[in-house]
C-alpha cells in the first residue's frame, strides 16, 4: 500500500527509499540516465568521448561530530565514494550549507576545516558552494549537500546490472563501524572498546583494485541499509542469485557486541568507507591482493559468490550450516546516520 | 566584528553572507577555481579542449508554493540561470531531497512534478538524485539542492571581473516580483493586483543575448539581494564603478506599491527570472533588441553605464536629479525567499 506521509524510514537506503523513488521520484523525472539507479550516474560525453560521473548526496548525521568523523568530512567522502563507484577519478565536489540560525561560527569553521581536509586527502576541489540560512528550531545546526563529478577511468565498465553468475564477491573489511559509531555517540552509549567510523574515501583503493582486476563487473559502497542493501541492489539490478559465508563477513568485536545488545544485524548497519566488489574468478585473487594490499582495505575478504540461482535473492550460509535470507532492510533502523 | 553565531542575514545574499563566505568558507577550502566568486564555476578540461560551469544552490523557500512557482520549479531555475550566466548551455542537474517526517505524499508528488516539467522547459536532464528524511520538527517540509553542469558556448567569455568602462548596463526587465510574490503569500497580504514571481529558466535568453552581443562581458541573474547585490558585486569584483538611472530600472506599479507600504527599497528584492548584462557600446543596441525578442526579455532596458571612477560603487540618478549610493543590503530583508 501507497504511504501517504513520508516516514523516517522512507529516507534509511531500505525498501521503503526504494518504493519512494520508484513511485515518486523516477516517474516525472524519468530519462535513461537517471534510470541507471546507480551510485553514481555515467554519462556518455561525445564530445570528448569521455563517460562522465556525477552523484550527489545530502548530509543530516546527528550529532554533526562522532567518533573517527563529522558531518564535513562525511560529506566529502560519501560523495567521492558514489562516484569512485562508477569506476571514475572524482574531480570536483559543489557544496551547499543548510545552516540554522544561531548555529556557533565555532561549530561551523570546525565542519569547513574538516571538509577541506578531507577533499584535500581524497584530490578532490570544491569548487562551487551556496549557504542558506533557516529559522531557529529548523534544519539541525548544519545539513549539507555534496555533488561529485569525475571522469570514468578508460576501459572500465563497471555498473550494477553487470553482474555475472560466477563472479566472486570481495568486500574490502570490517562493516557496521559508522553506524555504531554514530549510534553510540548519539545516544550516549558507552562501551568497553570505543567504537570508531571507517569514514574514508575509497577512491584510491578503487583504482588499485581496476587496475589489479580490470574486469570487475560492479563496485558499491555498502552505506545507508548496510552491506544487506549494497547486495540486495546488486542482486535486483542484475537480475541474479548471491550467495555470502556469514562467517567470512568481517565484524570487529565491539561492534558484534553493539549490535547484539542492541539487536541489530551487523548487515545492515550503515558502513563509510567498505566497499563491495563483484569480480569475474580469475582475476578474483589479484583483486583480493590490491585490497589487502591498501591502508583501506587490510582486512579484506572473499564473502560469497554470484549464482543463477534465486535471481534477485541474497543468501546467507549460517554457522550452524543453514542458509537464510538477507533481505533488504525495511529502512526504520538508524535514521540520521549520514 | 566578527559574528559568533549564524543569523538569518548570514544566508539573504547580502553584505553579511559575503562576509561569512570570505572569513569562513573561503580560506579553508580555497583553490584557484572557487576563487573566482561567480554564480557558477568555470572549469577548464584540457582533456577535451572545452570549458564546464557548475554551480550548488540549496532551495528552502517558505511557503513552498507561491504564485507563479513553486520550490520544485524554483529548485531548476536557480541552478539552470547560475549555470547559464557563466556563458554556458546547462545540460545536467543533480537534485538532493531533505524531507520532514510527515509530509504529505501528495505535496512531495506536487513539487517532483513541477521539478520535471521545469527541467523539460528548460532543457535539462536530472540525472542524480538523494533522498534524506529528518524527524517531524526538524526542515521545514522539503528542501532542495540542485547542483548543476553545463559546457560554455564557444568564443564566450563572461565573468564577474570583466566589466570594462563604457560597457552599458542593461536589465532583462522589470525587478522585485519574486521577492513580493513569496512575501505576499506567506504573509497573506492582499493587494489588488495578483504579483506572481517571475521565476523561469534565462538560459534560451542567455544564447539569444549572447549570439547577438557575443563581446558581452558580464552577466548576473539578479536574485537574493536584489539588483543592488546583482550590481555591487560586479562592482566590486571588477574594480569598476557603476552609475544607473533609477527611473530606467521597470518595477510594475503593484511591485512598486507593495515596497513603498512595506518600506523595501525594489532594488534590493529578489527576483528569479532576471538578469543583467554589461555590454560593450558597440553591441548594446543588438543586445537590447535581441532581449526585447525574446518572451523573457519583452521589457529589457538600457539601464545605466559602467565608470572608471568611484571604483566598487553604485550610483543611481533619482528621479529628482540627485545621486545615491546604492549599496549593498545589508541581508536580513527577507529570509527563504529562494
Amino acid at each position: 500500500m501507497k504511504e501517504k506521509i513520508i516516514r523516517l524510514a522512507h529516507g534509511a537506503g531500505g525498501r521503503m527509499m526504494a518504493d519512494l523513488i520508484r513511485d515518486t521520484f523516477a516517474p516525472p523525472l524519468d530519462n535513461e540516465y537517471l534510470r541507471q539507479m546507480a551510485d553514481s550516474t555515467i554519462l556518455p560525453f561525445d564530445i570528448c568521448n569521455l563517460k562522465f560521473a556525477i552523484s550527489t548526496d545530502s548530509f543530516v548525521v546527528r550529532p554533526l561530530f562522532f567518533p573517527g568523523g563529522d558531518i564535513g568530512s562525511l560529506a566529502v567522502h560519501g560523495t567521492v565514494n558514489d562516484v569512485a563507484m562508477s569506476g571514475a577519478r572524482p574531480l570536483w565536489l559543489t557544496a551547499g550549507f543548510i545552516l540554522e540560525e544561531g548555529l556557533e561560527m565555532d561549530v561551523l569553521e570546525r565542519v569547513v576545516r574538516s571538509m577541506a581536509r578531507a577533499a584535500r586527502e581524497a584530490g578532490v576541489l570544491v569548487v562551487a558552494g551556496d549557504t542558506k540560512v533557516v529559522e531557529r528550531g529548523h534544519g539541525d545546526g548544519v545539513y549539507i549537500n555534496t555533488a561529485g563529478m569525475g571522469v570514468v577511468m578508460e576501459g572500465v565498465d563497471v555498473g550494477p546490472d553487470q553482474a555475472r553468475p560466477g563472479d566472486v564477491v570481495l568486500l574490502s573489511g570490517t562493516v557496521g563501524d559508522h553506524g555504531i559509531a554514530v549510534l553510540s555517540q548519539r545516544e550516549g552509549l558507552a562501551f568497553e572498546t570505543e567504537l570508531v567510523s571507517d569514514s574514508a574515501p575509497l577512491n584510491g583503493l578503487v583504482e588499485d583494485l581496476l587496475a589489479a582486476a580490470p574486469h570487475t563487473h560492479c563496485l558499491r559502497d555498502a552505506t545507508r541499509g548496510g552491506l544487506a542493501a549494497a547486495l540486495n541492489e546488486l542482486a535486483e539490478t542484475s537480475r541474479v542469485g548471491i550467495e555470502i559465508e556469514e562467517t567470512a563477513v568481517p565484524v570487529r568485536p565491539a561492534v558484534a557486541a553493539a549490535c547484539e545488545m542492541l539487536g541489530f544485524d551487523p548487515l545492515t548497519v550503515a558502513n563509510e568507507g567498505k566497499l563491495v566488489a563483484f569480480v569475474p574468478p580469475e582475476e578474483a585473487d589479484a583483486a583480493l591482493t590490491a585490497l589487502r594490499a591498501h591502508p583501506l582495505g587490510q582486512e579484506a575478504a572473499r564473502i560469497g559468490v554470484v549464482t543463477d540461482e534465486h535471481a534477485g535473492m541474497v543468501l546467507a550460509c549460517t554457522p550452524i550450516g543453514g542458509r537464510r535470507i538477507v533481505d533488504m532492510p525495511l529502512g526504520e533502523l538508524l535514521p540520521r546516520i549520514c
